[in-house]
């Protein structure tokens, strides 16, 4: 039986992913600092990724055949440039490292569309060259290049994913989608920018159903995780301010969008589609109302317990 | 005072190189595993920099200024392709995190012209694309993009030195000067490559100076650390033969050339001349004299032991 340690178990990711990969007949463990609520279908490991001697521990112990490396400094407003970035490079070259001296078999790791030449616009694995323009993005390439050599020197199978943009239940609260969803629920403006730029976005669980196929894969090398239907950041706030019931109050422009993001970006997602076979299964309107659905919910259970 | 730490202390560079640093007004700490005879001018640490602890414990005590980085898996014919690359990329990054969190403010680590695409020929820092043939080459390229992308957030001046070839005293016995010089020394054949390919050689103690000077130096990014003189492997090896007084003995072509291994690879040193503001103190005729000269003495103090 195919055994498989998934990082990052307790993040946005992660949560959507643990009880499918379970689905799939791997025997699962999911490793992160916190345990979180449920666990179905798999265990978990609590424990720091960034100390090595925990980590020697974990891969010997459970000699596992896959390894789905999702954990990263993902702290919004932070994570571009934090220093904490090369910590995390470090961190995952050991984790890779001790995989493989400990019978591992196949490697996902993810990555980022920060990796490309934003200028490029239109993002495709082969063909548009990887020129990040913030630190995280240099981490995230780094770490690939570095990985992408020294797998084959041991023989470790090995993908990268590619992660666009997100949304969906369990985000955190600082980005994007809650930022419009909470203060509308509760009856205040939720101020945006013009919204113009226009962003390849694939919810959360169909994001999470597309590493568990990429890992159930024998794909090798780089795949982008994304929708490839570009949509304007305007129009998925606009959805997302009917669904709340309060389509007249999220004020566009009210926020000034930063000089150095690109007009658009948007995947290619041929490779996803046709090697992976991967397609999304919900509509953006599914989406939409999945997410707000979820918010109103958090945000009862936090009014019952105030 | 500006207080130096060097790895690789006891290696082929750092042996000719600590001394020097002393001389330039350095507190100067040398670490590596195993003691070298003398330390005219530094203090040797042993310890191991892959042990995560012992490079904690270090930067924390020494809390040095300035660190070079010159330590690495060196061991010929498997450092091209060993998977330590990567445990030696992740110690690296390591390194580099603990030194800025210990004072440090300028890093410069050791590079290679396999980090180059080698079919380029002529290898020019701001102009020649980086595209390793070798696992060596990927992990020094990706340090390098890590290390250039996390410095500037901690405040970190950060210098690269491509080291190309060099040969002199002190070499590992099974890399190409010594396999000429040896066996001629005892009067044997030194098999050799037909030697056509063109390489650029820059003799040890001007490449230990070369470093000092870019230490010492504010000069940020990359820079050949090379002779820029085109020179035919067959015609180093005939200057070492004529030194050894057996010019009769190497029978060139005696071994194939890799196909791997490019006609001509010569640096561009005019960073190295005009902004570092070094140049090479040793002719060729001099390099070679000293060169055998010193494993004749080499050899000598070996026949005296037996």
């Amino acid at each position: 039986m195919n055994k498989i340690l998934v990082t990052g178990a307790s993040g946005f990711i992660g949560r959507q992913l643990l009880p499918l990969l379970a689905g799939r007949g791997f025997e699962v463990i999911g490793v992160s600092r916190r345990a979180p609520e449920q666990t179905p279908g798999w265990r978990h490991v609590a424990g720091d990724l960034l100390d090595a001697a925990f980590v020697a521990d974990l891969t010997a112990r459970e000699r596992c055949t896959h390894l789905l490396h999702l954990a990263w400094i993902a702290t919004p407003g932070v994570y571009w440039t934090s220093p904490d970035n090369l910590a995390w490079t470090a961190a995952s070259l050991g984790l890779a490292a001790a995989f493989a001296a400990n019978g591992g078999r196949r490697l996902v790791v993810a990555g980022s569309c920060a990796e490309y030449d934003w200028e490029c616009g239109f993002l495709s694995e082969g063909r548009t060259p990887c020129r990040p323009a913030t630190f995280y993005g240099q981490a995230k390439d780094g770490l690939r290049r570095l990985l992408a050599a020294y797998c084959p020197t041991v023989g470790l199978s090995f993908a990268w994913g590619r992660v666009f943009y997100t949304f969906g239940p369990g985000e955190d609260r600082r980005r994007l989608a809650p930022g419009v969803v909470l203060p509308l629920l509760a009856g205040r403006p939720a101020p945006c920018t013009h919204g113009r730029q226009v962003r390849d976005f694939l919810y959360i669980e169909d994001l999470a159903r597309a590493f568990v196929a990429l890992v159930d894969s024998a794909v090798s090398g780089c795949v982008n995780l994304a929708s490839g239907q570009p949509l304007a950041v305007a129009d998925l706030i606009a959805a997302l301010a009917r669904q709340a019931g309060r389509p007249d109050l999220p004020p566009l422009g009210a926020i000034p969008l930063s000089e150095a993001e690109p007009p658009l970006l948007v995947a290619d997602v041929r490779r996803l589609h046709r090697e992976v076979g991967f397609a999304p299964v919900f509509s953006l309107e599914q989406a939409v109302a999945r997410t707000v659905n979820w918010w109103a919910g958090q945000e009862g259970r936090a009014d019952r317990c105030e």
